[in-house]
């Protein structure tokens, strides 16, 4: 069992990882006898898992509801949303209530959001499903919902009470999914951190195979090392940008292809190439390493490039459009060295095409 | 001009009272040129008061977006709600936007509520037009909107950066709005401040015949008696709840009625002479006190009985679904002198039902 406490003060909360979590009773702390709780998860999920977690809360005494939602990132909205507190305020739940995200990103992103929101604010349990929701929504506090104008424009800053990772449920998780996951891990590695980005490179077999050990160390790792930014910079002003490699590339595929077709991880991985050889085209970071890199995200059977319907020209327009764009300046986040990477503002069109082009 | 501070660390924000204040551009602060702003207001006011304010911002070399919400609390719904995230996207507004509240609690809870969730929130500024929404959601950053299954269940705490209080705006108010509110402002002077209640037995037609003065100074002290409260308990467990006074009275006649009906200062009123005679019969609250307060209630133009319509066995399958009600037990809030008041558990059935009928 791996354990760590993101530290935010009043708002600190633990993070517990190990296969088996899920029919642990001791998982559901600080929940206890007498307590209602509704989890929230989906279609796909609930026929898998929610049976085992509705008995521990049984066997501990609490009484536990729980409402299914459609499978998809296409309902992550407010209507939606409104599905779960129609379900909380049917039975009716009190302010005393606690959600439990019990799926991955988009199940976890709308349970937090509700609970930010539910009568102003109610505990809530994150249970991620997906290494993507694992490595990355577990530690930050961002919650949200989609509107049809924008990606995650309507939510909350707002803190688990606990999370609990079992590594179990990860063996149901379809392959492409877990790979998309590992791209975010190995994200990590890039931007913050060369000596795990060289036990990447020793045990990315091991990950794919669900070793339990590796995978335990490997979430950790970057759960703490998104904690520390995220320490560093809660509200998202600066050093959080890093976190942001790869995806402004990322997000033009995502955005050209229609969202759902290349999953997240993939655009990321192939948007982690581009950076990697924009920063070759300024000179500042060397060949080698994007090919340590492009060799890392293959076994992790990610896409090293973009997909072959997108011509170079058809990423500049919906890279203008990112967040990250001042006043028509083009800012990207370019690895410097294995573990380490920079904001970098002004980078030219051609640049950023020629990086395209060799990928 | 009246200036008060609520203090609440770097949340602390500035509360201004004057006549005249929407064509004051000083009463923008802390906007400044070049930024962008989107004003949330509705059918009613739109046409009272939104010229003026957009004139002001554009002299200031503000851009200013509004959007027009229909009138009345049946609107205040996650659905209206989206109305606003969808102006916003539509421009779009970044993260650095400042929503203005422009109307009464109805607009400022949603609007409140649209800030704290637009890209995980932005600043909004208040700029209260009805009296009951100067005098109470000016002060404690609540918002929220309804859902079909109960009112204000889905929303946020979340502080304003600034109150800007009209006085020329309650010139256009319908009388028994005006009423409303100052059953909400006598409510003050009963549960925390006799020399105010006594101030008001003076004022009180001043008041109503909207005296600037008087008004200024009346809101002001309103504003910083909620202050005092909700700065010793922001998340509303303990002496926030005698800001209640009247109110699970004043539920169940505006639940047996049909919101909307009644209004909420005048179920109020009604509910405040019901808890004053609810400590009469208790004996902690002596006659003449009651006596005075229906005679400031009737100045006020407020009614000082229930619906005729409703008996005293009306009340109580009401009042026991109040949220106040613990594990079946009735909690009130009652006066124990003018200026004083406190949270009575297990008060019998009998007692309330034999108030209610002295009303
Ligand atoms: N809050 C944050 O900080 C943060 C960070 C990253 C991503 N996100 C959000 O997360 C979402 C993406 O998350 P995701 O990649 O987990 O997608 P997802 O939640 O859609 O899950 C992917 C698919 O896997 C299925 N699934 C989940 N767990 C499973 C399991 N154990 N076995 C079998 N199937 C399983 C899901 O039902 C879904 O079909 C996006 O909406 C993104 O915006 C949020
Ligand atoms: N957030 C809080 O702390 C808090 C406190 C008290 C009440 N509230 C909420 O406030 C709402 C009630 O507020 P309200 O009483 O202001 O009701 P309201 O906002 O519905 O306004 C009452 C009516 O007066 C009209 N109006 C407003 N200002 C006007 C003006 N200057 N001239 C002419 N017409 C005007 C409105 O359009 C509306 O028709 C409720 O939803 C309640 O839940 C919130
Ligand atoms: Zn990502
Ligand atoms: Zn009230």
């Amino acid at each position: 069992m791996q354990k760590m406490m993101v530290s935010l003060g009043e708002r600190s909360y633990p993070i517990t990882i190990a296969a088996g979590l899920f029919s642990d009773s001791a998982s559901y702390w600080p929940l206890t006898a007498g307590q209602s709780v509704m989890i929230v998860t989906n279609e796909t999920i609930a026929p898998l898992y929610l049976h085992s977690v509705i008995e521990q809360l049984f066997t501990l005494g609490i009484q536990a509801d729980s409402v299914i939602l459609p499978d998809g990132e296409q309902y992550k909205s407010l209507t939606i949303l409104d599905k779960v507190f129609t379900a909380l305020l049917e039975k009716p739940h009190g302010r005393d209530t606690t959600l439990i995200a019990l799926g991955g990103g988009v199940i976890g992103d709308m349970t937090g959001f509700a609970a930010a929101s539910y009568q102003r604010g109610v505990r809530f349990i994150q249970m991620p499903t997906t290494l993507l929701s694992q490595v990355d929504s577990s530690v930050g506090g961002k919650t949200a919902v989609n509107h049809p104008l924008g990606k995650n424009m309507i939510g909350a800053f707002y803190q688990p009470t606990s999370v609990v990772i079992d590594l179990d449920c990860l063996a149901t998780l379809p392959a492409r999914e877990l790979s998309s996951g590992l791209a975010e891990v190995i994200k990590y590695g890039v931007i913050l951190d060369q000596v795990f980005f060289e036990w990447l490179e020793q045990n990315i077999d091991a990950l794919r195979r669900l070793d339990k050990k590796a995978l335990a160390y490997c979430i950790k790792r970057c759960c703490e090392l998104k904690a520390e930014i995220v320490a560093a910079d809660e509200r998202e002003q600066g050093q959080r940008a890093l976190l942001n490699l790869g995806h402004t590339f990322g997000h033009a595929i995502e955005a050209h292809m229609g969202y759902g077709n290349w999953l997240h991880g993939e655009a990321v991985a192939a948007g982690m190439v581009m950076a990697a050889r924009t920063a070759e085209q300024l000179g500042t970071f060397s060949s080698s390493l994007t090919e340590r890199l492009i060799a890392l995200l293959l076994r992790a059977g990610l896409p090293v490039k973009g997909p072959h319907q997108m011509s170079a020209e058809d990423y500049l327009p919906h890279m203008m459009r990112d967040k990250k764009v001042l006043s028509g300046e083009l800012r990207l986040v370019l690895p410097t060295d294995l573990g380490q990477a920079e904001v970098r503002s002004g980078v030219g069109h051609d640049t950023v095409l020629a990086a395209i082009t060799k990928c």
